[in-house]
């Protein structure tokens, strides 16, 4: 079993930004600023949020960080994604995601202009995905391909199963996953909360990806000997012995599955890193589309 | 076997609207207008965009065909998508694919006003469709579902396979059957041209949509008893004993495969009319979405 570091593989990519920004900063070329708004204190989305900052500082974009209380009104936020539209320093921004429930996500997803949409949660950007316009791929379906490319992990005419149907993660991996590109060629199965027989499908795949949000979810019988797991889930966990009181669990019972796989992500350290890399990756592609 | 009948499904929906029409007319409003853009003289093309003017015609639809010889430059093609776009009587209109080699279809096909785009190519479409946000969904996919659903097949929790990944037909259909609708909820595999051990597949499959174009790919062994068979193929294949020197092939090996099937749509007669009706219905849905 190999694990599939998704720090390790993160920390290479941000290098080579941080040496594009240095190459930027000699041509005299705007260096890339990302833009993040958070509403509310939930933990993981100010964890998010800041690793995605620092992610910025390190590699040399400029950024800036725009806080809500969680009470904000819905026009105050669209106002601000119109700002953000406008304002010609800022060349992609992202709002965390998930929002108060006053507030409609994708109405706010699709106040954001497709060109400054790092995220690639726009319905322009998915559109152009499915066709093979350039545009920004969904940050976390785009790590993985990220993760799975610079990792040498053959996909071509493999069974893939995906478990979850997120139009953040799972719906567009499927389609991306399935397309005639390198990593892709997968026959890829996408299975949800209405899946019937699901451990007999898992049994016959070369690679799992979990997407689902449930702790521990995809167990030892399940996964082929020998089959690449990836796992997407970040749930917090109560664990009295962390000093933080909780630990991230992912979808996959780690411990037993690890023994059967070729290759496997651990949470954290996995897609997490990718995910943020990738949102590195399409901040200074959205300056690439301008042709800056 | 049942067959599943398409002609039938469409002749049902074509008077719906012909009603609809006539509602409008009563209450004054404006009468939906398709126009089609046909390039050169392909057989196929040519039948297909006489049957979408004939069933405007029907309906009560006005409809304009608009012809280019097969050597039209681009730019031409382009200047009449723009017109079309600007041009207020028209709700709605499509070009005839495929474009001669020297045509750039995708180009083509955003040049279209997404709110003109009754076939539903499209990326903001195709983009709104993962969302589900209102648009044009794409015809042919749109048109199988419409047929299940009125043939109350059930595909809940069903493994669908299908076999295909085109852009406008097997891709936006696996996305559109694992969706959270009805018909839906299916596990749906995409295969395609590097998918392994396809027959495998398809034998534990509840439903098979066979859209690659290739008559009779889909034979009796790959086929569990009881399956559903969708059949998207229309190929002309050489026939000296019919009258037109050729017939409409599907993908599916008919003769053998219908027997083990409980639903099966013939070629011609199963989805080619219900892509007709699908861009029907969207032509009708271009004035609702402007609220006209």
């Amino acid at each position: 079993m190999q694990l599939l570091d998704g720090k390790a593989t993160s920390e290479q990519i941000k290098k080579e930004l941080m040496l594009a920004v240095q190459n930027r900063k000699k041509e005299g070329k705007k260096i890339p600023h990302l833009a993040a708004i958070l509403v509310g204190n939930d933990g993981g989305s100010l964890t998010y949020v800041n690793a995605k900052v620092k992610a910025c500082e390190l590699i040399g974009f400029e950024s800036t960080l725009i806080r809500y209380d969680e009470t904000v009104p819905e026009e105050i936020l669209l106002a601000k994604v119109q700002s953000l539209n406008e304002d010609k320093s800022v060349d992609g921004f992202i709002v965390q995601l998930p929002l108060p429930k006053h507030i409609d996500e994708l109405k706010i997803t699709q106040a954001i202009d497709p060109r400054k949409d790092v995220d690639g949660f726009h319905p322009v950007n998915l559109g152009n995905m499915m066709l093979n316009i350039p545009g920004f791929l969904p940050a976390t379906p785009a790590g993985i391909m990220e993760l799975l490319k610079r990792n040498n992990i053959e996909t071509e005419g493999k069974k893939c199963v995906i478990i979850g149907r997120s139009n953040i993660v799972g719906m567009p991996l499927s389609v991306m996953l399935s397309k005639n590109t390198n990593p892709g060629n997968c026959t890829v199965t996408l299975a949800h909360s209405k899946t019937k027989n699901l451990k007999a499908i898992c049994q016959t795949a070369d690679i799992i990806i979990a997407a689902i949000g449930q702790p521990g979810f995809v167990k030892e019988e399940m996964v082929k000997e020998g089959a690449v797991i990836i796992d997407v889930g970040t749930t917090r966990v109560l664990d009295a012995n962390n000093p933080k009181g909780w630990k991230l669990c992912g979808d996959v019972d780690f411990e037993k599955v690890a023994p059967k796989c070729s290759f496997i992500t651990p949470v954290p350290g996995g897609v997490g890193p990718m995910t943020i890399a990738s949102l590195m990756i399409n901040t200074l592609r959205a300056m690439e589309l301008k042709g800056k």
